[in-house]
């Protein structure tokens, strides 16, 4: 299993201005919720890019071992389709976990066309793993929000996504 | 001045589940705050692709746009910064706006080498209809999220940009 190359700072993107200063104005874009959840979501990845760097992970390939670990023998375009990304986004990503040896392809049973992906003993004990760097970072952003402002920001964009 | 070109289907990515459903376990993904704010931004961002499809423009493009409006004569890597995307990616983005006539780069006056941008009427104009648009977008979205549930939502975010 090759190593976990970390993954190059100036791939990383920073989150911009919330608010007019530095002595530029943002005009109308801090009170416009998909830049907001734009620069959210940036600022929430920064933090996740450090915590897990010297894995060499990003978040996609988090959730995709998330996803397989509790779906075992999920087709990729399955997955694609459950965490929001495209096909073709998944393909390079599926790759790279297979291999460092966290997951395997196999045809599926039924249908010797498509593929099912399963997850290694050694891709579940690093998902484990992840999870437990993963929290304490959750909760060190979640610190910022006070109290229930994880629970009320998780439960606005729970009613946003399901429309 | 070239016409607008609509942004293909394909490009515009489409967000995943937020809790665990049609037959997918989404495990730990819909309780974790980055997660669920790239579900969020993708859901804002499809909406916005197709009120402003027509119109051929991105969201970071509106940004752009917006930025320049407010804050004549900015550098391209002072826009950058203050929306938050990447040097390399602004390029383009300024050229296609440059192409359509809404902006113009020139050298700036106190260092020849820096660029200044600064909105032709064309643009200005044409960022009058976008606000024109936008305001209605995004008070549809809102709508999903009940009394003060907007305000909540940009309040927290910008709890979580600031730090």
């Amino acid at each position: 299993m090759p190593p976990a190359k970390p993954v190059p700072p100036d791939l990383i993107e920073r989150p911009g201005q919330v608010e007019s200063s530095n002595g530029i104005d943002m005009g109308i874009l801090p009170s416009l919720m998909g830049y907001m959840l734009r620069q959210g979501q940036l600022c929430v990845y920064q933090d996740f890019f450090q915590v897990l760097a010297a894995e060499g992970i990003r978040p996609p390939q988090f959730s995709i071992l998330e996803v397989v670990s509790r779906n075992p023998g999920i087709r990729p375009s399955d997955v694609a389709t459950a965490i929001g990304i495209k096909r073709a986004n998944l393909v390079p990503l599926v790759s790279a976990l297979e291999k460092r040896g966290f997951l395997t392809r196999a045809m599926a049973e039924l249908d010797r066309r498509a593929q099912s992906l399963h997850l290694t003993p050694a891709g579940a004990e690093k998902l484990r793993y992840w999870h437990s760097i993963v929290k304490p970072h959750e909760d060190r952003l979640a610190e910022r929000l006070g109290a229930h402002g994880r629970e009320t920001l998780l439960k606005l964009l729970q009613t946003l996504v399901r429309g």
